[in-house]
This record gives C-alpha cells, structure tokens and sequence, in this order.
C-alpha cells in the first residue's frame, strides 16, 4: 500500500497562480486566509489527511460496516479519527464563524477537503454531511433549530445525515411518501422508510440529526408538497443536554461494490408513535432548500473526484516507479521499471494531466463561490454566480465521470497485481463508482444543464464563458511555445460553440433528440474547461506573478502537461460536438423496445 | 437478477448476412455446419447457458473459491454444471474429431463459447483452457503425449492450465526462472513457483494437465532459453489409469476484485524431489508454441468482452423497461419507465450498437479463421491468414476495453441500485476488469499490433484492409438511406490512414512517440472496424440474402442502430486519430519523473 503524500506544490501553484486565491485574500471577510495561514492549514492537513486517514482507507474497505442490535459498528479507528478531526476544527473549516467554524474562503477549503476524500472517502463522508446541512440549517431555519443544533454541527459534536430517497423515489423525488403529521405543540410525527442513508446510523457522535424530506397530510401532490423535517436520533432538553431515543432506527445496511467504510443505511421512521421532528423553514418547500444546499453539494462530490483520481494517480505512479518488467521499447535495454514504457508513460500522464485540469477548475469554480458571497462590486459577484449555477453540474458530472477513467488506468498500470485485492488500487475503482450517481447522476447533471442552465436563458451564461475562454485562447496564440495550445483551444471552442449552437436551435422543437445528447454534452464543456484551465496553467507557468516560488523544471513540466492535455484530451471536443449533433435524432427515435 | 436470454436473432443474422457462413459450410472439413445443424447448436447452447450456467453465475461470485488442505473448494453447482457440459460435447465444439471433438467450424463455435461467457466467465474459463492447450499439444507435442493426453482433454475428462506468470515474470516471460531437470528415462523434474494460475488446483476432474514454462540448465538467458512441459497432477500409468501424485501443489489463493467463481491459484512445483513434467516439442521453443496458441487465446478472450457486454446490457434493458422514475422530458407524463430518458436510451442504445460491432467484427474473424485453414483457393487462405494476424491484437483489445465501457454504463442505467452488490449488475463490472489485462494487456496488444503487424510489413495489410473497407464505404454511400453512414466511414477511414502514414513515417526514429499513441491507434483501428462491420450489417440488412428469414421491423432496427454506430461512435475516430499525431511526441518527451 502506496502512503498518500498532499499535492502541495500543485495545489498552491493553482490557488496563487491560477485561482485568483491573492484577490480573494483581499474580500472583506476572507482577510484571514493570509499567505502564511493558508500554508500553514495546507501543511496541517496534508499530515493529518497522510498519517491519520490515509491508513485507515484499506481497513474501512476490508472491515465495513456491521448491523448489530440496531446499532452500526462502524471500522476499528473510524470513531478515534473523527474525534481528532473534529477537535482539529476541521469540520467547519470553511464554515460560519458565527457557529464555531473557521470561516476560510471556499477556494482554501476545498483543497483540503480534496486531501480527506483522497485519504479516506468513505471516513469523510461523515464530516461533509455536517458541512452541507449546516448550510441548509443555517439558511432555512428558525433561530430556535438553529440555537439548538447549528454549534454542534458545525463543531461536528453531532453528525448529520440527509434523508431523501425511498424505494420509489431516488433520482424522482417527487415520489416520496414519508408522512409528517402536525403536533398540538408544533412539532411533528414523522413515519416512513428511507433507504440510501450515509451514516444514517452510527456511533461516532452521541447525537445524530436527520434532515428528513416528507409530506404533510395537505401537502399538493408532486415536488410542491415537501417539507423538510429535523429529526435528531435522541430528543434534546432544554438544557441541551440528551433526552430521549426517538423512535427511528436503522433497520438494514447495503452490500455495496464499495466505500465500505460509510455504512448506508435503510432508515426506518416512526414504527411506534412517530419520530418527533421539527419543521425546518416554511411547508411544502422542502426541495427548495434542498437545491439550495445542491450547487455545495454537488460541488463536494466533483472534488471527490478528483480526490479519489489523486490516490489513484499516487499509487500507479509509484507502482510504475518500482516495477521493473520487459525491455526498453527504443534502445531495448533491460531491468528497466515500467514507467519508461511508452504507454504506460502515457497513462500516467493522462491521469495526472485530467487530475490538474479538474483541480484547476474546481479551484478556479471556488474562487467563484467566494467572489459571488464577499465581492464587493456587485456585477463581479454576480458575475461568479452566474458561473457557479452554469458549471457546478459539469464541476460534479464532468469530474465525477474523469475519476473513473483515472482509476481504471490506475488499474490497468498494475496489470495483473490491480486485478488482486491486497495491491488496495482496486478500492479506488470501487469506491468511485458511487460518485457519478449520487448527490444526481451524470444524466440528472446534463439534463440540469442543458435545461436550467443553458435553454433557460438562450445560453447567454455559456457565450460570456466562451468569450473568456477564447481570450486564453488569444493569450496562448500570441505566445510563442504556447501557439499550438492556443490553436487546439479555439478549435475546441469552435465545437463547443456548434453543439451549443444545435441545441439552442432545437431545443424547443427537438427537445427529446437535444436531451439525446445532454451527457456528450456536458462531457463537451468539461473537456473544452478543462482544456481552458489548463491553457490558464501553461501561460501562468510561463509568466508566474511569483517566479521566485517555484522550481523552474516543474513550471516546464507544467506547460508540457498542458500541451499533453490539448493534443490527447482536447482533441476529443469536436467528436463529442459531432455526436451531439449527429446521434440525438437517431437516438430519440429508436423505438424503445429496442 | 436477470435471467440470461442468448441473443440468437442477432447472432443468426451476423452469421449468416455478414460473416459468411453460407460460403464457410461449403469448404472441405466444414461441411458439417449445414444451416439446420447450426440452428439446433445454437438453440442447445443458448439452453444451457441459460438453464445451467447463468444461474451460477452469481453463486460463483458470492461463494468464491477456498483453500482447504490442499484442495480447491469450487463453488457449490460447479462440478455437476462441468459434468453435464463435458457430456454434451461442448468442450470440443471446434476441435478435431480426431480425438474426439465435435470439428465445428470457429464461426459456429465463437457465438457458443460467447453464450458460455455470458452466462458464467468464471466457470467457463475452465473448459476454455482445454481448448487452447489441445491446440498446442495438437501441434507441438510427441505423438505419445497426444496419445495419454489429447483426447481427454479435448472431451474434457481432465482440466487443463497454462503455467506462465511468475511473480517477476508477468508480461515478461523472459524472466522466467522455474527450471527443468533431465532425467535419465527422459522426463525432467520441474522445481519453482507460479502465480495468477486459473484453475491450478481443483477437484471438478480427476487429473489436471499442466502446461508450464521452464528452463533448461544449459538454456540461454532470455525468451529463447524458454522450454513448455507437461506436467501433470496425477501421473498417468501405462494403461491409461492414474498413478502417484505429482510433486506439485497450489499454496495459495488470489483474493480478486472479479471472476471470484475461478480459482488463481499460487503453484510450487517441486517442493520435494521436483514435479515429473515431459518435454512438449524441442527444448527452448516453449515461448515459439505459446505464441502458436496466442492468436487463438486472444481472440477467446475478446469474445469474453463481448459475451459480458451482452449479459450486462441485457440486465440494463431489463431493469430500464421496468423502473418507474420521474417525468417525461418532453411530455411531462409521469409513471415512466426510465428507458423513455433520453439519456439512459442513449446507454443503451450505446451498449447495443457496442455489442453488435464487435460481434461482427469477431464472427468476421472467427470466418477467416476457417478460410485460413480450410479455403482450397491458396491466395483466399493467405489473405484470411494475414487479417487474422493482422487484427488479433484488435480483436483482443478493442473488444476487452469496449465491454469496460458497456459494464459501466451499465451500472449507471441502475442509478443507486447499480452500486448494491445484491443487484447483480456490479459483478459483470468487477468481473470484466481482468480481460484487458490476462492474455496479455491491451498495451501489449497495441505493441504487437504496431512493431509486429504495421510496422514490420510496412503496413501492407492494413492497407490491404483498408481498401475492402473503402468498398463498403462507397457501397454505402451509393445507398439511398445509408448516404451519410458512407460518409461518415469514409471521413474515419481517412483519418486512419492519417494515423498509419504519421506511424510508418516515424516508426523508425521516433519508435518512442510511436509507441505512445499504440493504445489510441488500437482503439482508432477497432473503431473503425466496428464502423465497417456495422456499415456491412446496415447493408445487409437493406438487401439481405434470406430475406423471408428476416422480421422487417428487426432489420430496420438494424441500420438505425448503425446509424447511431456512426454518428455516435465513429466520430471518435478523427479524435484518436488527433491524438496519436500530436501528443506523442510529448508524452514520450516527458521526464520520468512526473
């Protein structure tokens, strides 16, 4: 098993040079993360995410989770970890300071979550519930709920799950049939089954808070009738101190292909006289709040992403270094490790070409986040927002689906050792097999683009993307090794623009053959983002505002990662833009017996 | 769980509209094959598959094998399934009726053994094993070793191996160290370890047939000092009956990401006074009959690609027929099953038109295997000779890699049940991964496919192919409604040959960035053939020779579904193409150090 090292150097190149992370310094209200601060929570979690969660990956996927008399048994050092994790603050590194969290910029803490996911993904599942539900709570709640429970989640005292699925109603939320029925004293009485639930039972914490989605009794049918219910594992006194279990349970754990470590949980609510919940907000507008929390949501899984794809990368790499098999392909000299094969070479820049474009663009998207809550000049938030709601479901669907591609090379790097389960890169494999279906599926996201983001609004946010995309492009042209990008760049805008334009010419008539291709689609605009990103890198390795930080080999072999991408994953633009032009008819009138 | 229904519609129509086998079954020694035999050899296998082995299949994976003192426990229904699959003959389908195989011709026996592979790989890599080893002890072997051991294993009495890999000699045989002893009555005592040996040790038969790779105390170093030995677990008596125990053992089992119904086995041979093992053909030819064998054991295995896809798109299409979730795109109705999504009828409608090129493309192949060896017109066997060898490595490659793709989206069609083990959908996933790495990996593949067969003859077949491709191409563009197929083949078929010019132009001094575009050249040329294979499909089916044979609404199905395999696939061909050209140079340009 390969020991994790944080990518410091690359992370701090694209936060400094890349990501805006000076300007974003300077917000009122981000003043904190200093120079000197942000190394130093850089560092610190670089060693904590390497000697404390790093190790337990291989045992949380080779023990799991076990269901005994109701309670779940979550892997040996799972509970120790957490307490160190919560006590170092990290839980609300990025949150309110209000509530106890640290309040750093997004854009500092989102590599530090990518450190935990590359770690431990299914350990940190755990603390980014708390992050995502503190926000729902913190937006939508009564100062009541919030005084009660906001603190501890934040702190990560108590954990948080989000109960959304049933059955019948995963990607359709529309479905659910969970029953809240009002009490005289204004709380609630949950009943139904949820199933799907992360950490929905366990006991890291002592307290556990639910937010539930459910119906009331005269709630209009569809999406317009949920509310969404706060229902803790034991009841809270006035005090603060534990009162009572409520009457919920984990009723079963799933057999899953992996992060064995996050137990899942069929949750079931009310089998006696009702969970006690709270109203969290107004009736009936539960998914509300729910979408609200999903740009973050989604965001955090994109990042997974590229968590899991670093691991992954990490151990090939290593592997290629160490194994020594066949002869030298050129000069046919023998005893040399793989990593001087030709394709295996290929492989390893290709993952960590794909790792550097999605982190530079999930730093740059939270930069965006950052701007568009603190920038003073209003068009300039508004600006980042715009971005943000264009690009999170390509941050999520794009990245997501990337990671997959970077584990089975990881793989595949191993030959015969990655098809054996002790080697521990198969986990990567398998864990990351979740992250391209929940939080939305890669469909879910493209239909999510295509229509709210893109048809909605005549694609008016995409060309403002575009137009700045085709200023790197000019950038690159104009500068002499960086011509080539510069022409692969427009080139693949070029396709960009002819799919976008396709689908806005057909989008009303030919919705059906336009959704054909909503996931080529997002594939699409993730490959020409990231080709942009990394064009962005090349001309910031060549002219760096810090020059004196880093190492002038490894700003030349950033600009030749660059070239990399362009000419192996750029290239791929103009055959997605082809097939979202030329398969979606074909495809949407294929009768569906098929 | 799916039950496994084999695809005889469509395996009828390859063979008897686009892979020959009218013109096939009136060659000398396949005479056999008339089209009512075929017909009852198809319908009994797909019965089989169906009936006995596709219900283990999920057995296997969750019983797995154990090490019990010794002896391989195999997982419960294996030995009976063995026992009535030996008994039906199925073992020898394709080999000779010398010695006692049934002497089908490979077009007939490719779409049975893909059934085997769809209903269980881990089981049916067991009687693949006999028919590759028969082969080399066909070919190689004394007329005495063919005697004792031939016939049994050709009706499948006793199991066989191959010993290859050891633990510093995977994809390099040439360090291989096991090593062979003469002895005065001219056998050898074999002394080493072995590793990743599929069905080394088990119970299912009553004697095992060891192929191992050894070395000579006078052999020279490297490949050529490699000598093959048959040694088997039982010795065998001179009148047939087993004697003593060889000295040989299996000391431990792989824990495997897949295909856990397959026991991969660690061997020691010779931890006594050496395993008794007999020379098979001249010393230090070993490595010479396993490449014999090779072009047979590849192509085996891509059709294990295909036979997975097809099991996993089945088990999609079925599980998309019938879940309800969520609204019509278009129409807004509810109470959909999710195969009216645009976006999961774009899956599956990628995983069909996957299947249906590389299952035209193999049954193709598996034509011109039984030209090469039958066809009495010398410049016709030649010709077959050279597209076998020349497509080998695609077949193996391209089939492997594009079930990967079929596998997972297949788990996506599911959504969340997609990751729960109980669903059944993530084995075929699991199980898959192995087939682009045994047998050699894919990046080997892409090395033979470019050292051996391009750039050694100067590219002369694949220009030979090429041309036959162009044919089919103008034929389709001649097509009233096939215009745009022609075209599209036409443009891919270019950029081929825009990749094979830049590969025979800088073969030779720029081996290194050749070699770094194997891989995407592999996939270019198995795109490409899989366009030209469905572009002969979609002419078939607009003038097919039977064609009362033929549902008119299956055959119009037919050239939609090439259709979409050009616009939505094909186009990948000019990207590959892009890549290979252009990002060579820099991949291999690239420290090693990353």
């Amino acid at each position: 098993m390969t020991d994790y090292n944080a990518p410091l150097t690359d992370i701090r190149f694209l936060l400094n040079e890349v990501a805006g992370l000076p300007e974003i310094a300077r917000l009122p209200g981000c003043e904190e993360a200093t120079p000197d601060l942000v190394d130093a929570v850089l560092e610190e979690a670089g060693k904590f995410a390497a000697g404390v969660l790093a190790p337990l990956n291989a045992v949380g996927d080779r023990e799991s989770c076990r269901l005994e008399d109701g309670k779940v048994v979550t892997p040996p050092g799972w509970t120790e970890a957490y307490k160190q994790f919560a006590e170092g603050g990290w839980v609300g590194l990025g949150l309110s300071p209000d509530y106890g969290g640290q309040g750093l910029p997004k854009c500092v803490a989102t590599p530090v979550w990518e450190m935990w996911f590359s770690a431990n993904t299914a350990f940190t599942m755990l603390p980014q519930l708390n992050t995502g539900e503190s926000e729902a709570i913190l937006l939508a709640a009564s100062d009541e709920l919030k005084a009660t429970y906001l603190e501890k989640l934040v702190t990560g005292e108590w954990g948080g799950t989000m109960n959304l699925t049933e059955p019948q109603a995963g990607s359709d939320l529309a479905a659910i049939r969970t029953r809240a029925e009002p009490q005289a004293d204004g709380s609630y009485r949950i009943s139904g089954q949820k199933i799907f639930i992360s950490y929905g039972e366990h006991e890291i914490t002592p307290n556990i808070r639910h937010l539930v989605l459910a119906r009331l009794p005269d709630a209009p049918p569809g999406v317009k009738g949920i509310s969404m219910f706060l229902v803790p594992k034991f009841l809270v006194n006035a005090d603060g101190s534990l009162g009572a279990k409520n009457d919920l349970r984990c009723v079963g754990l799933e057999h899953k292909l992996g992060i064995h470590g996050s137990p899942t949980c069929a949750m079931s609510f009310g089998d006696n006289d009702g969970a006690i919940g709270y109203l969290v907000g107004q009736a009936n507008r539960g998914l509300e709040y729910m979408f609200i929390m999903m740009n973050e949501a989604r965001f955090g899984v994109g990042v997974q992403g590229i968590g899991i794809g670093e691991r992954a990368y990490q151990q090939a790499l290593a592997f290629a270094k160490e194994r020594v098999q066949g002869r030298d392909a050129v000069s046919g000299a023998a005893g040399q490790p793989i990593i001087g094969h030709p394709d295996v070479k290929r492989m390893l820049l290709t993952m960590r070409a794909r790792i550097m474009a999605m982190r530079a663009l999930a730093l740059t998207a939270a930069g965006w986040f950052d701007l568009a809550r603190h920038a003073p000049d209003r068009a300039a938030a508004d600006k980042a927002r715009r971005y943000v709601d264009l690009l999170m479901p390509v941050v999520k669907g794009w990245c997501t689906e990337t990671c997959q591609q970077i584990c089975y090379d990881a793989i595949q790097v191993h030959g015969g050792m990655g098809f054996v389960e002790e080697t521990g890169i198969a986990q990567h494999y398998r864990d990351a097999r979740i992250i391209t279906i929940y939080e939305g599926t890669t469909g879910i996201q493209a239909n999510d683009l295509i229509g709210r983001k893109v048809l909605r609004e005549n694609g008016a946010t995409l060309r403002e993307l575009i137009t700045e995309m085709r200023g790197v492009a000019a950038e690159l042209s104009a500068t002499g090794n960086l011509r080539s990008l510069g022409q692969r760049l427009e080139e693949d805008i070029l396709a960009l623009e002819r799919a976008l334009d396709w689908i806005l010419a057909n989008g009303r008539e030919r919705l059906g053959a336009v959704l054909a291709g909503a996931v080529p689609f997002l594939h699409l605009l993730g490959t020409v983002c990231g080709s942009w990103q990394m064009g962005r890198v090349a001309l910031a390795a060549t002219r760096p505002a810090r020059a004196d930080a880093w190492d002038a080999g490894y700003l030349r072999d950033l600009v030749e990662l660059a070239r990399f991408h362009a000419h192996a994953l750029g290239v791929q633009a103009p055959a997605l833009a082809a097939a979202i032009v030329g398969a979606g008819e074909t495809a949407n009138a294929f009768a569906l017996e098929l």
